[in-house]
């Protein structure tokens, strides 16, 4: 995207891969070429040509030259950013080195696509020191190209249970004087790999679940700022399953999704998000039904709950087949209590600025506290805490 | 509750939070007024004067004043312990400062109610580092009071990633000769701010579940010989719900929940606690039948389930439609593989009783041992291990 | 088994304990010498004689010598690994001691049984530091004994919230020059001292779930290069639930189970393996239908699925009541999508072989690769990835 290679972004939602060189094809640059072009809900946030997995070995080579060329080209208007992925194992010095040479080919900016280059992808990871050893190639590559130290983003894809682990450690190898660690910027599940790395196995050959792997990319991302990415959804027909994928991911702390086509693209660029207006929903007879705004005021439209005036501060509540009085206070709660605010994209926005600035303050943040707009508390359905 | 501060106790049920200062009250120390006056059933183990999110941050000046002397008037006769907690945040060095010189106020002995101060409750911490700070000011206080290094107690509430990880590592950093983190007492988990530190978010706005968090703050107690507190339970009225969190709770080894009222430290002190009676239960088609004890035999009332001698050691057992003809060891073996026992809290006390003297005599524990008083073991299910 | 003692072996699958001395029998043996020759499905890849919580306190020096008589007379026929579990607790130095004593007893060549000795299992483990305390008594039991130092596999039984974490730590412990922990072999889940350990409670005594622990053994095994097994499966009679457990623990990758029997042995000797050729699943109506081989061709036998050709390049597939016109490509991607592929053992041990080498040489593995003998992928189902 642009030649700043700050890595600002702090919401990715889609993390979307293109071969580099696809063998038999007139143009093996296709892919790479129509991904590059892709606009609007169809353009990702994070742009992978991958150079490892999606690539042929063989095809590798023009694979880098394509990434090169293409990216010289239509980098200027791409609108997100660009991180190509390249070859690297932890257990293989000689793919390492691989690595290696094609980033420095890259960055290169004699070759002219360096300055929309975000940043690299770093498959295969392992420990935290092998993990310092792709840092160290991209600062070398810095520096040879006369780039800034730590202008230039690693992401790395977590493959296996040292990487897992060493997710625990970042906060710690962050920051030290021997490394530009910093330089860190997504952390991304690979379960397929990961699962042949735990020699997981099951009947039928699917993929079994981590939700354990995925609760852990996600607190290795919040406790080292971060951002956690989910990894390919292989039946790129399910779109519900894939949307319900995010609804998980999204409960996780996991913002962002692999796609594999500019169709999962647009899924993940606009269905998980909240509504653009938020909604009441209240809980009848053990369902919920959305209320309808009128002048301000929100309205149930059904027969399954009324309320009708029997004395000065009385109320007759009837739901559900059952009957309460109550007095005025005592409604209140009783219905606030079957309510849920379903909160929309701008509620999100301003209450977790709120709360970076009650951070930032370092305010305390009140659980549990009055303000409906507050996308997570779980206080929705509660009453105020007691005085 | 006494001046000596060891905080001996090693099990904790409640954790009941109050607000230090309400303001438009005539008296803004009401609420801790009445709270310090709870006795029986509604007195919490651990009482928390809550001078952090419980109260606005205009009234915390207040807050800090009325703790001093509402303990200071009532502590000597409270029967739980008292620990307030402090503002603090991993983010912001003012918030600790204020932390740090609340403390100071709280614990002077010149205020008269330092005697009855078991330690402190610090919010918001991030890693090891960012607890060796508030164990740090803590110990200043101690030294600046003329008060025993490590005699107050620090409990902490895990509301980051940060601190979640922090968690694994208490066993290695406690016990250095340049903290005082043997301090260390509670972990309580703070799920809605850890909910928003991991950038958590649900269609609805409710809480997502965090099993690992509960897991690893858990471990993290066991660990380091510290007591693991579940967060607040917000929905007050929900009474049955706060019982199957308690009950979920002790399975993952939580002892402890907080309580936003007296009414849940009521419940949290009485009912998920074992009855005082144990009792048998027998599988019969599918469903559990209590048995009943009469003159020491546990007898079985109904009729899905019959024995009838049918020879020498010959018996037929038929159940559930099915019939089995076994010898008397067979019936045996049969009749327990239907049998658990639901320990009483008698069994339980004995059984740890026994573990920790097994433990401290390093006499392996039997597992699956045919005492039917051991509360976890499953193997009240079982037929001794083959001999 | 055999005397290199070079824990080579990389699958286990059967972890089997046997009582070392049974008090009131006319030969207190005869458990061990019943268990050393156990053959061919009945015997297990490790056998445990268990002079722990398999035998009583009172007989463990007896066990002891009953080890080294049966393993002598026995071993060299003994087709599995033989693995001594001696006494041993973190929070007690005794017993430690007395582990020690016992293992080197037992490994005296002057007694004729560590020619057979493969290793010894180590109980109650604590912190890694606790690991080092055992590690150096086999390396002194080693050295006294001239044999080569590493020679003994160390495997230990997790129990402890402290031994959990170690797992996390191995990689960094393992290799250091003043400790041979690389004799580390395998990794086992103790949930019922585990659970005592962590303070878990149920209402009726069963053991609480563990995924956490059995997810963290299998990443710490995976990261040392070790092997995870899960703990004894109490109701003997249960083979169901013993192979629905190992189901379970396949797809974490835990690929051995603790055997109490010899029936259970066999039971995990065989049950849980892939079959021995491999087969199709066709999903059809949401039931899954095997499909039956015919001469290299796999066929559907059921009339709630057909294919009719309509035109050149146009077919109708019927299923489930609903009619789809597609083209070739169409419709081999839609049957595709409904397959899946259960993998044969030959196809796991070559896919295992293929991965290895891939990773040996470096190359990238391509997830969702379009080889259906992978066990793992879960691409089984999907189309190819987009080219």
């Amino acid at each position: 995207m642009n030649a700043q290679r700050t890595h600002d972004r702090t919401f990715v939602r889609t993390f979307f891969t293109s071969p580099t060189a696809v063998e038999g094809e007139d143009d093996s640059a296709k892919m790479l070429r129509s991904a590059a072009q892709l606009r609007g809900m169809q353009a990702p946030d994070i742009w992978v040509p991958d150079n490892e997995d999606a690539t042929a070995p063989s095809m590798r080579d023009e694979g880098a030259h394509n990434i090169v060329e293409v990216v010289a080209e239509h980098g200027a208007e791409f609108p997100g950013e660009i991180h190509p992925r390249v070859v690297w194992h932890r257990d293989d010095p000689a793919t390492r080195h691989q690595g290696f040479q094609r980033m420095r080919e890259i960055a290169d900016p004699d070759h002219g696509a360096v300055d929309y280059i975000d940043g690299f992808v770093i498959p295969e990871v392992g420990d935290v020191d092998d993990w310092k050893k792709a840092d160290e190639f991209i600062t070398i590559v810095e520096r040879e190209h006369g780039l800034e130290a730590g202008s230039l983003a690693m992401s790395v894809i977590v493959e296996s249970a040292a990487a897992e682990l060493a997710m625990g450690r970042l906060r710690d190898a962050m920051g030290r004087p021997s490394n530009n660690l910093e330089r860190l910027f997504l952390l991304v599940d690979g379960e397929v790999d990961y699962t042949k790395d735990m020699r997981g196995m099951t009947p039928t050959g699917e993929l079994p679940p981590w939700p354990e792997l995925r609760h852990n990319t996600s607190r290795g991302a919040s406790a080292a700022g971060l951002i956690a990415v989910d990894g390919p959804y292989d039946d790129i027909r399910d779109v519900e399953g894939y949307r319900d994928r995010m609804t998980e991911n999204r409960a996780k702390g996991m913002t962002g999704i692999w796609s594999l086509t500019p169709g999962q693209v647009q899924t993940a660029n606009t269905a998980p998000l909240p509504p653009e207006n938020g909604r009441y929903i209240l809980e009848v007879d053990g369902r919920e039904v959305d209320l309808r705004e009128e002048g301000g005021v929100q309205v149930y439209e059904g027969d399954d709950l009324s309320v009708e005036q029997v004395g000065d501060d009385s109320y007759r509540l009837m739901a559900g087949g059952t009957k309460q009085e109550l007095d005025g206070e005592g409604l209140g709660e009783e219905l606030r209590d079957r309510l849920a605010y379903v909160p929309s994209m701008t509620d999100i926005v301003d209450s977790m600025e709120e709360f970076e600035t009650a951070k930032a303050e370092g305010r305390g943040h009140l659980p549990g506290g009055d303000d409906p707009r507050l996308p997570v508390p779980g206080s929705l359905r509660s009453p105020p805490r007691p005085a």
